[in-house]
């Protein structure tokens, strides 16, 4: 029998949106984040991760890396919501000859970021796979009531801002392949720094946001999609670290990476003009730099520039140039 | 390298109840359930499971009904915690092969216990797995603040009440092997029934809670512990089905599987006498039989008798007789 098969968002979008459509806190699934009411100041923000070894990460990679990665993806969203992080559900399924030193490692990678971005562990589920090991981690942040961030509220006119810098994390996964040679870009694709102090800052600054886990183009086409309108990219304004530029340099066709794939877990924020002295007076205070990189316009999908002249952009997830 | 081997519940206590400890509403993970602050009335309850293909399902069992009993283990906890069902995030990890009529299946499973139970799907996650296919379900409850249930409130001479029949699922189990012939009790192992109705009118008349996912004599056992008591069972006084009744009466050693086989997803409910009256209303109420079949008392462990006669238990989830 012939298999069809179908993308992870309009699985979503068929299956599973019409499940959600009476929860207006879940937002059609077209956010990254579903919203609950908590204390009457509050609203809890819930973001739902599962990362597969061999898929999203390593099979050898250290235990305590997987932890901090499969929490920090989850954190990551959580900033693009404006939220700060409060507590966290992890479910582990664990691989056969799983040993009692993976788990106390992993555990210790745990605690390390539990410390240092303010979550606790509050419940969960063990249990045996025939499979891979298997992490599931659902995490609640908090927000001020009714102000949580998501990818549908740009308007045209709005700037695309980015936080950090864009595109280590696809060429880290290069390097961690053995692909190319740099062990800055490698640790940046393995342990991801979600930007939660940019993020609870970005309450009455950003109209929109998103985290940049599926890549540049796609996650600014996500925001762009959401609030019905057209995103322009230049491509000379997005900022890349020392040693991106190095490796770009010497092979230009690696741009397709830098903006197609994904894992870099900084932030795509559309913000009004009028708001860029509190968006810089938010991102100073949060210690993270950020670089308008383009515009939200009326229209449709992305438009990508070098030099002010277009791009094909022959499909989300890959450039060709 | 030799592996030690622990159990789930060691596991917990030595690696994870540390990174709960500075949350009170995770109760030292000695609870099934999590309790967050919701609105000033309320609190969330939460309570993540993982269900894996092969492990806790049949890899060619029907969509629907993995998603049915995904769902329903959760909202069987959160009935345990005299929990409302509100909203549930999904991860699904698809095992390669996966085609789009397994998963309108499955969402049709979702849709249909959705409106049964009154609860709505509010976010989560999809991704594909080399191995078997994966759900983990968190589900959201609400409880008065402050009044949901656990298993650590028993107190001593608290009788120890059952909901509906027991040891049905295990020999279910037994039957979906082939090993005995009953469409029945099978029906009970693949499609459990959550005790909603009745779980969020124990609150103010039960003293602890647990629902029965590891066996009668497992999860009895386990508010005996979190209470620091022990729990007497009398065998004769345990409820059996017709099927059940005739299955154990031909083969008597089955009675290892009735009390110390899981997946009953009844509720094992601590009582004080004095609120009898009060649970039996609730019963009635709920649609829901319950049955006395022990106390519990100053002690540890759990005591079986068979007609008031003490009978020895070589281990938890297993019974000699």
């Amino acid at each position: 029998m012939a298999r069809r098969r179908i993308g992870e968002f309009e699985l979503i979008a068929r299956y599973f949106a019409p499940l959600a459509k009476s929860f207006a806190g879940a937002r059609g699934l077209a956010s990254d984040n579903a919203f609950l009411a908590a204390d009457p100041r509050h609203d809890l923000v819930v973001k739902t991760d599962t990362v597969v070894a061999g898929v999203h990460f390593f099979v050898d990679e250290k235990p305590g890396l997987v932890a901090q990665r499969a929490l920090r993806v989850c954190l990551s969203d959580l900033a693009a919501g404006g939220a700060t992080p409060y507590v966290y559900q992890l479910s582990l399924s664990l691989a056969r000859g799983w040993t009692e030193r993976w788990i106390a490692g992993f555990a210790q990678g745990l605690a390390v970021d539990q410390r240092r971005f303010g979550i606790v562990l509050c419940g969960g589920d063990t249990t045996g796979t025939p499979g891979p090991t298997t992490v599931t981690i659902t995490a609640f942040g908090r927000v001020a009531r009714g102000k949580g961030l998501g990818r549908d509220g740009a308007r045209a006119g709005d700037d695309l801002w980015v936080s950090g810098t864009i595109g280590d994390a696809a060429l880290g996964l290069l390097a961690a392949r053995g692909a190319l040679k740099s062990s800055d870009l490698e640790q940046r694709y393995r342990l991801p720094l979600p930007r939660t102090t940019l993020g609870a800052r970005l309450i009455g600054v950003a109209s929109a946001t998103a985290d940049i886990s599926d890549g540049l183009i796609a996650d600014a086409g996500h925001i762009a999609n959401a609030s019905r309108l057209a995103v322009h990219i230049e491509r000379d304004l997005v900022p890349l670290s020392v040693a991106a530029k190095r490796v770009v340099m010497g092979e230009p066709a690696l741009w397709a990476n830098i903006l197609g794939g994904g894992d870099d877990y900084e932030l795509a924020i559309a913000v009004p003009p009028r708001k860029r002295t509190a968006l810089l007076a938010a991102a100073r205070a949060a210690k993270v730099k950020v670089a308008r990189i383009g515009a939200f316009a009326r229209g449709k999908g992305v438009v990508l520039t070098v030099s002010g002249q277009p791009r094909r952009i022959a499909q989300t997830g890959y450039v060709h140039f």
